[in-house]
């Protein structure tokens, strides 16, 4: 089986995330998977991202073994494969502990939807998880994190709202496909800043009425729909041309 | 017709937004008018600003068809010309969600005049728009962004405060011409990241005395002015030579 | 006579304003006293610093008369020449609009002297001026301006706290020349960012014992000095080869 | 003896605070020992950081005397000194005012572990030290600083917590080599960001629970641990090709 074409966007996406701010050192992962094959490629733990490369990202299947590139796929691998498995029409996951994000991950708040820049991305609020039980922690911990995330979503719609936080941790984004999980990881954190900075001038600021939210919603996802979506079918770092940025 | 000389400066001011870190991805948009031949111009939706040209820029006549460049001009459009007819004496108008500028938009909250850099652009506080009603809404949604925008102004200069806050929303300012219209966003967005820090310091800090507004607004714009403005006649972006920071 | 020297440190300590982030577009300068020949060099108003030449900054005279350069020197400098006047110990004057230390000022507040990194530089709380009384904005606002900085200095020693916030508006600093000057703009900027977080986290954060405040004082000051200030013999721009950084 | 070596490393690692926006001029220093010879290596006072090389990086021997390169070493050697004493396990200490750390010790509050990007790193909270009395001021003062850290580390793993903040002052981390000690420096830098934004969300965050730290602490430390460390062996300061980032 070939996966070379899967492989270069998951390692693109994976350079994304220090080229957009969203990490420091290898604080982050992107992870896609090939449904028809039943793959998930996902970034090696600890590894730079400037040392990725189609040769050392991690290839694993359905039963957990990596089958090509780094034998140590993240630690988060577990989270991924839960998230793949609860929701079956993404593509990709992104986790990051991007600053803001998880600043309001740490409050234990969810991000209300205070303006349209939110509503643009994400229906109503981004939610946050509740916090692990101590035997949930104790036992298969990352496998754990991904089903508290799947139970936030129960009678929500999963694409709607594209991202969630993890209490006390980070966030969690995705997409159909890489580059639509990463857009969505890069769009949470600058909500994030901006809903603190609202939230200091005004704690008693308004939730973006129902009816914007909708309009919002429907005018880039409705039947009619005539806004159409940023352009994301590639990153800015050039990874054929040297790893700079385009 | 040829509006070449137009077209390339508002290729150049639309770049100039990320250039200047007003918006992330495609979240924002300059356009300008041609009041003797009729047209505005202005940002494709969803464009990335890398990709703008003169040759694929809106060019939008009277009755609102497209004449020239890409046939799906920013779903903005309907505000950029509802200003353009409330506001006879301005040539372009900038769109963006700046960060601070939107806390404050989020907020609902107009951002006080709190000392001579606010002064030397802005006289008095910079407003903040209603909330549309559920009709405004549910009907020409952007028209009616751009009306409510005009109500805002009723009885007051508009050139003298050259911007606005869209409430739950972004920002909205103008200019004799694109150069002047994207200073004033940059320094809309720098005067609101000064006010929010400067309300949390002292939630009771007393606004310019209206003696000093005065003295500011006269300096730069009264008859003797003394205070030569900033030269805003081009960008940092040298577009003819490859895109890069000039 | 021939100002060269003077005038090639005066166009270089304008372009580190903008290198160093202090300003936005031209909303600062640098100026310096060549004492023995009675003239001041400064920056002329709202030129772009990247356009500053010695052949265009602005020499003034004791009369105020342009002698060389542009003929247009900065509308603040009659504040300028007001500290060379009261101030007799110091060579060269910043003025800003930097972000943190103009909340500062626009909160009408002093900078207290939370730690070490202030204590090394400014003896005591930075302090900020009186609002000028509406007969001193209507008169020689800028004459009036530089007085009230003076005021605030009566009985305090300029040389130890080589800074001031003027209320409402911005930033001065002074020095023995203009690296010196510069310098203490930056540190100014950096502490007034490091105070705000201070007294976010903790409201009633003690300011630094009077003992340790006179002991960083004399390690960097007093006989005896052992602490080796910062070389800031030059700038970070390399205005000789091309404008660059260094 | 030839230290040549571990002064590269003392070199590429005081020049990774400047790229890593951990220090404002010469604010910060990097130090490490060579217990086997008796010597410790450290960055001279006052030295710009682009000037720094393996000729002028200071070796003091366990008398104090500078036995190579510049005969002024930084004046915290006394603080580096008391620490290798103190804690026999670590080779390398950094010194920082880095902003938000700085923040923090400026309140004097420890950092409380709010999530799991600290408890990768750090074991419960950060500490901060007590203040001097005013004798250990007048006294050995850089001597008795370092004493502070030791005190507040009585009966605490120093490698479990590997940083401290120092009140009113600044921050030191520590590790096994200046590598590990620099990365310490950064995390904590990024935690203590995370945590001022925390806070202000939310006054009453709650601390992680015990078994998520002890969870976070053994996958990473303990036997059987399965999250491999971030690769922290260089810096991003291309030292042997011009300095540029790699």
């Amino acid at each position: 089986m070939d996966f070379s074409r899967l492989k270069e966007d998951v390692v693109a996406a994976n350079k994304e995330l220090p080229a957009r701010n969203l990490v420091k050192y290898s604080w982050g992962n992107v992870g896609a998977i090939d449904r028809e094959r039943g793959v998930i490629i996902i970034k090696p733990v600890g590894m730079p991202y400037e040392e990725l490369t189609t040769d050392n990202i991690s290839v694993v299947d359905v039963a957990g073994d990596v089958i090509e590139g780094s034998p140590t796929p993240s630690v988060d691998l577990p989270i991924h494969a839960t998230l793949f498995e609860g929701f079956p029409d993404i593509g990709a996951v992104v986790h990051t502990h991007s600053t803001y994000a998880t600043m309001w991950a740490q409050a234990g708040m969810s991000i209300p939807c205070y303006g349209t820049t939110h509503a643009d991305y994400f229906y109503d609020s981004i939610p946050v998880t509740r916090n692990l039980a101590p035997d949930e922690v104790a036992g298969d911990f990352e496998r754990n994190t991904g089903a508290v995330i799947l139970e936030s979503f129960k009678g929500k719609d999963y694409l709607a709202t594209p991202g969630i936080l993890v209490a006390s941790h980070g966030v969690f984004t995705w997409g159909e496909d890489v580059w639509e999980a990463v857009h969505n990881a890069v769009v949470l954190e600058e909500i994030a800043k901006m809903a603190l900075g609202t939230l200091m001038l005004n704690p008693s600021a308004r939730e973006l009425d129902r009816c914007v939210m909708d309009k919002h919603y429907q005018r880039k996802h409705g039947p009619g729909a005539y806004f159409v979506n940023d352009d994301f079918g590639h990153g800015i770092v050039d990874v054929k041309n040297g790893g700079g940025l385009r």
